[in-house]
């Protein structure tokens, strides 16, 4: 059954985008994606998103070299979540690990109790598998 | 290796949370988490979100009985997304399906180009598993 769907960008023109390898099935990271970034990931193969921080599509591992290749886009069920399916080459962190998700969560401690967040702290054991070494595939 | 960690819930206090099926590795939905949120999922074992149209906390499956038992969170790199390994009861979307990312994209075409995204659609193929019927379990 084919269908359209509007996909609901929101305010800010952006949603977000799970990645996930398709051979082990682990979710590798999480970046957000503009209609350009998706357009461009569906036409090209490779994967794009949109960086809030330097405001700005960018393609996995443009500087890497650690591209994915993506075999299926999809969309959730409100249209405002897409899931990327792909093939990683070498690791999808900066950190060098394989998935962004290398910290697992031991412990909650939340910071005070009238409802501001910013002192909610986690204690965290690494648990990913790094697969390069940052400082030689990023140095300038 | 132990660390601590403080959780960047930004501006509106959440962050974006994936939901992976713990056997099947199968990416089940996307939802946001408060620090209360993640509070009462760690201390529980069973996935809380917060709906942001609702504007309120929730514990998933309170309403259909297709509970989450967290077996692990993870938090990515830059502190800013979870992610729960979770036992599914049932299926995660309320489309009746188990995974909300049951529609593959086959095509994009951008609305404009003048940069405005909102007219932006896609084509999809229902590619998913459909394990109960919505209206018999959501019904008033």
């Amino acid at each position: 059954m084919e269908d359209d769907v509007t996909v609901d960008f929101g305010a800010d023109g952006l949603v977000p985008a799970v990645a996930q390898d398709a051979e082990t099935g682990e979710v590798l990271m999480l970046a957000y994606v503009s209609a350009e970034a998706l357009e461009r990931t569906h036409e090209t193969g490779r994967a794009h998103y949109y960086s809030r921080s330097r405001d700005e599509l960018w393609e996995k591992g443009k500087t890497s070299g650690h591209v994915q290749r993506v075999e299926e886009i999809r969309v959730d069920c409100d249209a405002d979540t897409l899931l990327y399916v792909v093939e990683q080459d070498g690791g999808a962190c900066h950190t060098g690990h394989r998935s962004c998700f290398y910290r697992a969560i031991d412990g909650v401690s939340v910071g005070d109790t009238n409802g501001d967040s910013s002192g909610t702290m986690v204690d965290v054991e690494n648990v990913g598998e790094q697969v390069f070494d940052p400082d030689a595939v990023y140095e300038a």
